[in-house]
C-alpha cells in the first residue's frame, strides 16, 4: 500500500468541513483514515497565559504540528497512529485517544494545513476551500451564537481580534500552495464531484 | 444520450489550453466533443475599423457568442455541429467548416465563456485556471516572439493597450462564476487529474 494524503484547508467557516465530510460520506468512512487539525490544538497554557478567552486559536504556533506531522507521515507508511482528541470546553487534550487505522486514501482537514513547509511536502493533494470573508463571517456568527450559545459581540470581537488578522497574515497566503481552489465550499456540488471521483480512482488503482 | 458539458477558461497565457489538451489526450479525442472559442471570433471588420493591428481580440463583443451558444446547445441535445474555421491571418472566418460530432462529454474552451450568461448556463462544469499575471506574460511573450515571430514592443503594446485591460474588466470577474479553480494551469498534475477522473468517470455512466 502507497498511501495517498489528500489536505483540504480553508479559512474559518469557509466550509472545508462540509467539503471533508462529503468525501467521507460518499467515499466510505471505513475506506479512509480521517485526521483533523483541530484535535491536534495545543493545551492552552502553551499558546496564552490569559485564560482561554485570548488564546489565539488561528495561530500556527497554537497546533502541536510535530505531533501531526508524525501521524500523517506514520499513515504514509502504512501505520495505524492514535489520534489525540481535544477538549474544546477546558481547552485542553484528554488523556484518550483515538486510534486511526491506515488506509489507501488519508484526508487530512483544517486552516493551517499549507503554512508548515514540512507537513505541505506530505500531502499528495492540495485543495483549499475558498469563501469570501462575508459569506464566512454570517457562517461564523450563525454557528456560534445558534449552537455554541455565545453572544454577537463576543463572536466579533474575537473575529476582529485574532480570526481576521490570522487569516490575512497566515491562511490566505497559504492558498498560493493549493494544487485545487474549490470556491463556496461544502454546496459545490460540481466541484465535490471531482474531488470524489479521483478519490474513488485512487482506491481502485 | 445527456451529455455533460465541460467549460475550461482563464486568461491568456494561464495554461488553460494545455489543461484543454490533456484532458483530450488522456481521455481520447474521440469520446469528447471540442470546441474552441478561438474558432468563433467575427470577422475583424465587424469589431474594428482600424485594421487587424487594432482590433480588440480579449473582448467579448470580437466572439460570435450566439453561433457558439446554438453550437453548444445542440451538442447538448445530442446533434453534431458544423464548427467554423477561422483564418488569424486574414482575420476572418473561411468558408469551410469542421463538423464535430456529438460525444457524451463535450469540451469548450475559450477566455471569455464565463462572461456571456446564456453560454455560461450551458456549463455543466466551469473550470477557471488562474495563474498569475506575470507568468502570463512571460507565456505570452515567448510564445509570440519565437513562435509567432513577432516583436517584443507590440507584444508589450497589445498587451498594455488591450490584453491586460479586457483581462481585469472581463476575464478575472469571470473566475467568480468557476465550480473549480486551477492554479497554474498545464503544469498541475495533481489538478488535472482530478479533471480526468471525473471525465472518465462521467463517461463510464
Amino acid at each position: 500500500m502507497n498511501p495517498v494524503i489528500l489536505g483540504v484547508a480553508g479559512g474559518s467557516g469557509s466550509g472545508k468541513t462540509t467539503v471533508a465530510e462529503a468525501v467521507l460520506d460518499t467515499v466510505g468512512r471505513d475506506r479512509i483514515a480521517f485526521l483533523a487539525q483541530d484535535s491536534y490544538y495545543r493545551d492552552v497554557e502553551w499558546t496564552a497565559k490569559d485564560g482561554p478567552q485570548q488564546a489565539n486559536f488561528d495561530h500556527p504556533s497554537s497546533i502541536d504540528y510535530p505531533l501531526l506531522l508524525d501521524h500523517v507521515a506514520a499513515l504514509r507508511r502504512g501505520q495505524a497512529v492514535e489520534a489525540p482528541v481535544y477538549d474544546f470546553v477546558h481547552h485542553r487534550r484528554l488523556e484518550r485517544t483515538e486510534r486511526v487505522e491506515p488506509r489507501a486514501v488519508v484526508l487530512v482537514e483544517g486552516i493551517l494545513l499549507f503554512v508548515e513547509p514540512s507537513l505541505r511536502r506530505l500531502l499528495d493533494f492540495k485543495i483549499f476551500v475558498d469563501t469570501d470573508a462575508d459569506i464566512r463571517l454570517i457562517r461564523r456568527l450563525r454557528r456560534d451564537i445558534s449552537e455554541r450559545g455565545r453572544q454577537m459581540d463576543d463572536v466579533l470581537a474575537q473575529y476582529e481580534r485574532t480570526v481576521r488578522p490570522m487569516h490575512l497574515e497566515f491562511v490566505e497566503p497559504s492558498k498560493r500552495w493549493a494544487d485545487v481552489i474549490i470556491p463556496e465550499g461544502g454546496e459545490n456540488r460540481v466541484a465535490l464531484g471531482m474531488v470524489v471521483a479521483r478519490v474513488e480512482q485512487l482506491l481502485t488503482l
